[in-house]
């Protein structure tokens, strides 16, 4: 059962820059989800491994997404999630179309987005890099300004275990323009993770030394 | 963040039958997945989950399948599957694809198969009931005569973690037939699980006491 070649599925862990800052009362946790390993699965395990493993008050999951003109987003933003739900999960069964979608809110933090001047909008998270029909049906219905490969697993897990988490996406194309996501995606990967490399400590900084109810 | 109403998602350690064997050399876990928390997380969490806190010799990835009636799939059939592959996660970009397919193979019990008239066939695993357009060409790609869930998911953890596992699926719809998939899912979901309540033990039964390299 060997993965598929160059493909390091066993450097999960050391893929995500998981740390601990060293002031209480809130201790962080970053996760870069490794470009190797993207997707739903690999964000999951990490969430859950490292909830275990560092028992963090906040989780933050920063990355890159997709974003939508339609709904205000330009290559270069960087958005807060306020909500996070699937769009590949489609279940017609009464009850499973819920769970499918699994529709959750992120942990508030309304004076993060104000200091930051970050802007705010629905995340929606499925496993393809493109957007078939199907999954452009459901990101309209989960009135998603960005969409990304890992955001609403993160969601779940850390729903799960009861930690908040926040999600932070810096847009790399434009899903809803005239060029093929994964050029436009490759094209400005570096510029855009760069500018994500800029907010995330700024966040961090925010976010340090202050109690959960004053983000 | 509440999960959606009456879902369970807090119970899927508790849904999943996990049960280690008292005989050695081979100590089984048989997972039957909860209906409530269906899909690739949940099996990837519980796969992981078991594993630190089981450290089994072999998982078996027992649960309910579509099948292709094109591939030999009937109603009621229990297959061992071959290999296993993803058809919800697309990416265009080179390794990445490779990546998103996860092709895996199951750890082979030829002697398994033999001696309990098991049909043996391609597994595809996906996070939706349904099967879009892209997910039906990808399935056709992955050689697949099953369709199910939570396989590939399954596999990627044990392969990430280096334990053997196979995939028993009872087919309880035929995906390339006339009927929708989820009333048919429904109507034969009792008497096909029954089904395979009757089999898993005997899998189990033949495994027991047995070395690896005899199955």
């Amino acid at each position: 059962m060997a993965p598929p070649p160059n493909v390091k599925s066993e450097e999960i862990v050391e893929e995500s820059m998981a740390y601990q800052l060293d002031k209480r009362p809130i201790s962080t946790i970053v996760f870069i989800i490794g470009v190797d390993s993207v997707g739903t699965i690999p964000a999951s395990l990490v969430t859950y491994a490292s909830i275990q493993a560092l028992k963090p008050d906040l989780i933050i999951n920063a990355g890159t997404a997709g974003g939508f003109k339609a709904k205000g987003a330009c290559i270069g933003d960087v958005f807060l999630a306020s909500d996070v739900a699937f769009h590949d999960r489609r279940n017609p069964i009464p009850v499973f179309d819920l769970y499918g979608v699994g529709l959750r809110q992120a942990f508030s933090t309304p004076n993060l987005s104000k200091e930051l001047n970050l802007k705010v909008g629905k995340l929606s998270t499925g496993d393809s890099l493109d957007m078939c029909p199907q999954d452009n049906a459901l990101i309209i219905a989960n009135d998603a300004t960005t969409k990304d490969m890992e955001g609403a697993a993160v969601a779940y897990v850390a729903d799960l275990l009861k930690v908040p988490a926040i999600f932070i996406k810096a847009v790399t194309d434009v899903v809803d323009g005239d060029k093929p996501t994964a050029d436009e995606f490759l094209q400005n990967l570096a510029a855009v993770t760069a500018a994500l490399a800029e907010t995330v400590p700024q966040v961090v900084d925010f976010i340090n030394g202050k109690c959960l109810s004053e983000l």
